[in-house]
């Protein structure tokens, strides 16, 4: 645990405490314990959240937790920010920073564009994603240091910042977060890659073995750890995904015809020395992965 | 640890001391102390195998350490059991039972039925695969509990056993293993889909992300935990898998078909609500697979 130094916000507000909002909340307090940090959630999740000691107290009511908010944080399904985010620009103080969690982010860009002017005097909108996360959903399963090593998207170049960006920033790397600023349509593009290609690849996989189990339980029934560590994102629950789905729909449309290129390209050199090729590629990647260890 | 009773083999010889090979001498010596177990092998592989005690001795000769033993266990690559075969056959006492841990088993009981009569007074084989294993290789790796819990295929309807198969049953029982019997085509097709398939799968996955990563690194510098998991089998080095692309070849292009038409039919779907169903019935494949646990 390190201290950050002065707090750079004293008021932050966590819309959605989930695993992901609780996650940054329960952050927030270890590094900085003299931050106020109001919830609004559910009043089940909020008093989940505040008995963890993720916040300082709760609301039910948004117009009251957004008022002295310094930093808004969205930690919600990219459809509940979209719904949100006019109410919440309405909402805030013109000194406040607002930013948001969503897995996606053309969409909530292309809106925020339309209800914040990111000016002096005005709040100030900026789209972030933690790349960070688990296969369980909730409050329960937050933890301080979830952000610790995770990339964090934050859209934008990063040049000339805000001086509310420059706090939000310090924040982050308090928390361990490395920040990484792109624009919103090569971040949807990256994501379909790494991220939602994977899960949907799991689905597919999850499809042919269901497809091809016949009544004598096989070949589903041969299996054991190796598959289900492999098809571990095939748990993930549709609500989490729809949307994503539904706001990458193009990028992920496009990853899903390159892996069927790929996977087609596999079928017809399977008995051919060209597989050696395609293992040493792939070799290659994961080991570029676990440098990030 | 259990003690099975008197132990059904008295020698036993592991041809190929490796993960599998290793880890199935370690776990025989565990159970069973008094049984003698030769390893045969190159010799630095001997050497560790007999220093961490998996094998009581090791030789370099087969025809050597084929003498006397009552059951050999080939735990070696598909091409290399299909190469050694005849000469074990040749080399065994008539009352030997030899059975093999081969990934793919239509083209080893192909070549056994050639080379074994399988008639009492004469050698007997059985082949069979243990489902399980790790990403590592390689004796250093071998551990006394990897048949724990582990589905084991045995190829023949499992009625009216010889002798010599009932005490192989008999000691893989003790080592935790739970055979199940199938045809060698059956098998094929099922570890196509449950093993095979995945494996490309995750070779097909590398290759998208690594064709798409620019020389900027997007996407894959924002990847971490999570697509290193998911990636974990494209890790697995060509050489495992070139003996079982090559023995499988049909069942494994078909697999790699059916995932190309998954892949497919998500990417038609991505904005649409037949999206649910897909994530429903993969969500039912991985309960079936914790299940296993």
């Amino acid at each position: 645990m390190t201290m950050g130094g002065p707090a750079p916000f004293s008021r932050i507000v966590v819309l959605g405490t989930g695993l992901i909002g609780g996650s940054f909340a329960l952050a927030v307090r270890r590094h900085f314990p003299e931050v106020e940090i109001v919830g609004w959630d559910r009043a089940e999740v909020l008093e989940r959240a505040r008995a963890c000691g993720a916040i300082t107290h709760g609301s039910l009511q948004l117009v009251e937790v957004l008022r002295g908010a310094e930093l808004v944080y969205l930690a919600l399904p990219v459809g509940t920010i979209l719904e949100m985010l006019p109410a919440v620009a309405r909402g805030v103080e013109h000194t406040a920073l607002v930013t948001d969690a969503g897995s996606t982010k053309a969409a909530i860009l292309r809106l925020s564009r339309v209800v914040f002017r990111n000016e002096a005097h005005t709040p100030y909108f900026v789209g972030g994603h933690p790349l960070t996360g688990k296969e369980t959903a909730g409050i329960a399963h937050a933890e301080a240091e979830l952000f610790r090593g995770a990339k964090y998207a934050l859209i934008g170049s990063g040049e000339n910042v805000d001086d509310r960006v420059a706090r939000l920033l310090r924040l982050l790397e308090a928390l361990g977060a490395v920040p990484v600023w792109m624009d919103a349509e090569t971040h949807d593009w990256a994501v379909a890659i790494i991220s939602h290609l994977p899960q949907m690849a799991a689905v597919a996989l999850a499809r042919v073995v269901a497809d091809e189990t016949d009544e004598t339980g096989l070949p589903l029934k041969l299996a054991g750890r190796g598959l289900r560590e492999t098809l571990r994102l095939a748990g993930s629950p549709y609500e989490i995904w729809r949307d994503i789905a539904l706001t990458n729909t193009d990028n992920l449309a496009r990853a899903l015809d390159r892996l069927a290129q790929a996977v087609d390209h596999l079928r017809t050199r399977l008995a051919t020395h060209e597989l050696r090729d395609e293992f040493e590629a792939a070799n290659e990647v994961y080991k570029i992965l676990r440098q990030f260890e």
